[in-house]
């Protein structure tokens, strides 16, 4: 395939032409100044000088939304590692921690991990940092390094996270308050029973900076059965107390894959009224959350890769339509409407709780868009097609699944 | 990657050249006759007019075994066909047969998937061909053209199956009859009760046609709860009655996903008495058996890609790497001991069950190989990288995802 330069004419003009909208049209999409100026039958009569970008009558949809990474985890780029640590969360904890001097910075990996998942669509991360009393904020300054050394690529969205619990690891409350006053987005949490056998210690402390800070909590509640249930009626009854109503996630919340049908209604409705959200990456050997079910109640359920070939998974590949397909085959998704749900999971959910302003395909939204060799939204789910042209802002990132960000293509 | 031609030299010796065994080890294969005639440190002293086929050093494994497949449903090569059917088994089975009418031939369709399966690494595939009272034996005659034709390229085993029932689709028990008599290689069944609603009814037609025919069996068992649990004992029970012991397979059985403990492990045990394996595809919206339980038993699992873009599932890619990865994904396998087994589940499990003759990476084997751009088998299902070269006999049949072996390349 041969590829025309994407950098603009001079009066900033671009046009993606032919692609195929995800109503079957075909159409060029005409853009400038990083926006979407226009979405016309094609060929448009735009291109008096216009920069042009074939997008081969692939389909085109707005950029993936990944909404929970582990971006400081990850060893891409490294020769394979075999999973060295044991069956238990605790295990992971402590052998990723006596890993890390091993390693290359987290900025390497991050950035590897970055490229990897634009090249195949994704405009937009929410990435877990780890903060804990050893490595301190270091991993969260990388993070700060990758977000703005990526920031015309990618729109990241920084959690502090305290992966190895808040009153286990004491000095951590500290450190989250001061990544957060240090520009993190989010404030994060973890199992407030399991690791820090202190349901409201915990809550206390994240609820506490969080108001200090105006910041949204996104929290990861692994935590099964009534443990888990109770740890998400706590943070509804803090998210309304506190005025946080719509700034709260659950991640991964497997508690509510196995509750039973009464008690996930009361959770879920809770949930709801709370305006808390739900980011899963598909529940692997855990329970899934029934999705539909939450949705159907205004809870937003959106998806992320969470460990992508980390110390806490081989699995993973950054891939936003392949974690989709994930959902949906748990899911038991089969129509094009249900995989259109999962689409939505991977892509408009993520970019409403991310708080992504002009997302979307629609003329004066930003121009962060992608192409996949797919008929319609479900193929594309179902099937991962090859992707043709990732767009953000309106210029090439990526182009046949090989990043290009950095040389502005 | 430039390709040196692959057909061999006067002597019918090749040589596979620079490739990382599951050990580690950089060797080179030697393949004379469709056998491999030798493994040794890299650079042999055999390639005196040996054909050479470069393995640029990646991964090389035992060709991949494709335990359950459809290969007469499949939409390969057509169009995308959002999912037509409602949401019940019966509804797809209606689905399906009203669309017959519109499709290509079942041969074309059905040799698109094989040329699929084979480009990702399979060189074995056990497929269920549907029998009912309106198709007759007609996709059943088509898979037997389907297996002539890649007769070289890829071992297929046809199961005669009563997708539409046997006592619910009066008629079928003569047409299983008749496809035994043809050459079918394994009988076929489907949830007796859900679907023919009497048990004894179908098991008794059933394991009468088998002993006419000294076959197997592969039987369908959706059935959730006590159903599922109830029909795998009856399975047991007249496996052992009728000296099939060894020769039978549970396909799906999800019921073992979701049983106490007890009802298992008294379930597992019959099983693993009468030596019932198991085929799964990973469980996607249901209960996945638990396979290490299972295995620990001597029981045999294997996977198999099941419904792959047909009228039953969107989802499915032909990738048994893939199924391997799904199947650990869901077990929550994370070490490379616990891939491999994922890995087994794909390929040795499935030989054995098969009974492929001379499978696997020894000397004396079959030549059926492939490469994949890993360090180790844990990479390989994690991962699903790229393939290198795939080899059928020590005939190269696919390279670089490409089927090529009609060609002979």
């Amino acid at each position: 395939m041969t590829a025309s330069s994407s950098s603009s004419s001079p009066d900033g003009t671009s046009v993606l032409a032919n692609v195929r909208l995800p109503d079957g049209d075909i159409a060029d999409i005409i853009m400038r100044d990083g926006l979407i100026a226009d979405i016309t039958a094609m060929p448009s009569d735009n291109d008096n000088g216009a920069t042009r970008i074939e997008g081969y009558g692939m389909l085109v949809l707005p950029g993936l939304v990944d909404g929970h990474m582990h971006l400081d985890k990850a060893l891409s780029g490294l020769p394979w590692m075999p999973h060295p640590a044991g069956p238990t969360r605790l295990s992971r904890i402590e052998t990723e921690k006596a890993l890390r001097a091993s390693l290359p910075p987290v900025t390497e990996r991050a950035s590897n991990l970055v490229r990897q998942c634009v090249s195949h669509g994704t405009t937009a991360i929410r990435s877990h940092v780890d903060i804990d009393p050893d490595n301190k904020l270091s991993h969260f300054h990388a993070l700060v390094e990758v977000r703005e050394a990526f920031a015309d690529i990618v729109d990241l969205q920084i959690v502090a996270f305290p992966q190895s619990g808040v009153l286990r690891a004491p000095g951590t409350s500290d450190l989250l308050d001061a990544a957060l006053g240090e520009g993190a987005d989010v404030l994060g949490g973890l199992d407030p029973i399991a690791i820090d056998n202190d349901l409201d210690g915990q809550l206390d402390i994240l609820f506490a900076i969080a108001e200090r800070h105006d910041t949204g909590i996104d929290i990861h509640l692994h935590d099964a059965g009534a443990d888990g249930l109770k740890e998400i009626n706590a943070l509804c009854e803090r998210t309304a107390a506190c005025d946080l109503t719509g700034r709260v996630t659950v991640s991964h919340g497997f508690c509510l894959g196995a509750a039973s049908p009464d008690a996930f209604a009361r959770t879920a409705d809770a949930m709801a009224e709370a305006g808390i959200s739900l980011a899963t990456h598909g529940g692997a050997s855990s329970p899934l959350p029934p999705v539909m079910a939450l949705r159907e109640r205004g809870i937003e359920v959106f998806t992320g890769n969470d460990n992508v070939r980390d110390t806490w998974s081989p699995f993973g590949n950054g891939d936003m339509l392949e974690r989709a397909m994930l959902l949906a085959w748990r899911s038991g998704y089969r129509t094009d409407d249900d995989l259109q749900v999962a689409l939505d999971c991977s892509s408009g959910a993520g970019a409403r709780i991310l708080g992504l302003e002009g997302y979307g395909l629609a003329v004066g939204n930003r121009a962060d868009l992608f192409t996949v060799d797919a008929e319609t939204p479900g193929e594309a789910v179902a099937q991962r097609p090859r992707r043709g042209i990732v767009l953000k802002g309106g210029r090439v990132v990526a182009r046949e699944g090989e990043f290009s960000g950095e040389s502005g293509d």
